[in-house]
């Protein structure tokens, strides 16, 4: 089987036809979209390598669910409606099985999210899966754009996030730390689905695009990801620790590896954003519907420094230098 | 340094400013673009994998070119203009010197092409380089594209090619064989540059965007490539050996191998497309003025089938299935 049989076998997707603004898709040089009047184009990249950003035994499914849902994530964090993607496969041989089962995962996910495969590359070369992903947002007319951005965040703004941290970094640990006497051990089945298999916050993304002051999605740990919102806005942020909404299974944990899993841990891909402080009770409890979100701190004008606050009176400064960062 | 000291240091390009379609680059989870009105979008990938795509020792230079040459190579078989690029680079590990080689190549390219890089993703891994290129069509009124498509070759079109054929497969050859008698031996520069880096035939594809049938780039060899163009336009193709440009290099070689060389060969990156018999001579004369281009044979009914002809009366099936395949 070579490259142009795997793809038309296996990624020749049914939904191509659905969409109106894709002319063509899969099987030329290029894809042609007719990108809808009145609307921003948001493109975004993410590379997954085995090993590095899953564990090699990590199967098919769980690897093509993931890779499409960091793609997400990204548009989420943008508060866009995701569209089209191209994928970049890199496998180091050819298995049937592996590529029906992967490409099984990754139809599901395009179906699920109404998403067109524009096309892509199969090569030869040890493991790693780049999706490109495309999405919309309608413009508007007194800014450059609707787009939630790590820009934004004024002190006195509340910081958000959805969901719970740390679960995702939990269940990575208990998978790698093979030790029977190991803390990590059982995870939830809601924190294995974080690691392997995130949703993406889609809907809320898009509900927040015209309320949030920023946002960003939580890859590689509130902390990491949070600094990003205050660098690019240039204000500083006070979190307090007992309003972090911890993973069921770190509330066993002894309290500082709590807080380091949940604040360092990544993976969550959960979405942390900043709401101007007049901001209505009413969205609050409209956001808690599409999917719920706890209020971990506020925005002050500290530039760039996070203040942890376990209770009122004590506090303690954090650099933001600890979130998984590649090549340190 | 961190990805994200890489990024910023490395990859945020003076040339992101100059365009008003980017309304967002790099920085963000995603970028933002405006895409001009009346225009159709292009978008295309493709990953270079080291030790598959370019042997180990290839520089950062010629690497950073020619992984964005590959892709600028589709925008030129589609008749698109290149506009913006993304970048997702694989790394084994954090090496200065090839960071500022890497950059300073691939800036320039982006310079000389007028692109902006969007942004990307930098990861560690085994060495591999994804772009993913967005490039722009005017629409058109009366069918649904412009672009060129492998679709549309006609029997009585007349096939042709750009620049010669054949070089870059030499060059490589010449590369891998280290043997003292090989009879690859001494490339010219030009051949060379056609493997390291070739120059994408961007202005020959949008000159033929409304005058050509059929269009594809030779990435795999003129073999597999122009069967693609044969399968969608459900054609087949007769085509005159003797009219083939080779490369310098092949006509020192025996016959066969100086035919094998330049159908089979790979990495040319010249376009191969089609035009209608009734073409005006004037068309040709001009194309000849932006590249040299060359009747290789002509469009016939024989469904898929390639015939090659060394001289009037004589002729030679092939079945194509022996340009460069993946996983094969």
């Amino acid at each position: 089987m070579n490259e142009f049989e795997i793809i038309e076998r296996f990624f020749n997707n049914p939904y191509k036809n659905k969409s109106d603004e894709v002319v063509l898709a899969i099987g030329d040089d290029a894809a042609i979209i007719d990108v809808p009047e009145k609307h921003q184009l948001l493109i975004s990249t993410d590379t997954l390598v085995s090993g590095v950003h899953f564990p090699l035994e990590t199967s098919p499914e769980n690897i093509a669910y993931k890779s499409l849902a960091v793609n997400l994530s990204d548009m989420a964090a943008m508060g866009a409606t995701p569209r089209w993607v191209s994928l970049s496969l890199t496998v180091p041989k050819y298995i049937e099985d592996w590529f029906i089962r992967f490409a099984k995962s990754f139809n599901s996910i395009l179906e699920q999210y109404s998403l067109v495969l524009l096309g892509g590359d199969t090569t030869q070369g040890p493991l790693s899966i780049t999706i490109q992903i495309n999405g919309l947002i309608p413009k508007c007319l007194d800014k450059k754009t609707n787009a939630l951005k790590r820009e934004g965040a004024k002190p006195g703004d509340l910081i958000y996030v959805t969901g719970k941290l740390g679960g995702a970094a939990f269940a990575l640990k208990s998978l790698l730390d093979k030790n029977e006497k190991s803390i990590f051990k059982n995870p939830s089945s809601w924190e294995l689905e974080r690691l392997n298999r995130p949703t993406a916050r889609i809907k809320t993304g898009i509900y927040l695009r015209k309320i949030a002051s920023s946002c960003i999605d939580i890859s590689d740990g509130l902390f990491g990801d949070l600094s990003h919102i205050l660098k690019a806005s240039k204000v500083g942020a006070e979190i307090k620790l007992a309003n972090i909404p911890y993973s069921e299974s770190l509330l066993k944990l002894n309290n500082n590896l709590a807080i380091d899993l949940a604040l360092n841990g990544g993976d969550d891909y959960e979405l942390c954003f900043t709401l101007p402080k007049e901001t209505k009770s009413s969205v609050i409890r409209k956001l808690n519907t599409i999917c719920p979100v706890s209020n971990i701190g506020k925005i002050n004008r500290n530039d760039s420094v996070i203040t942890l606050r376990k209770e009122e009176g004590d506090q303690h400064l954090l650099k933001p230098s600890k979130s998984y960062l590649h090549f340190n």
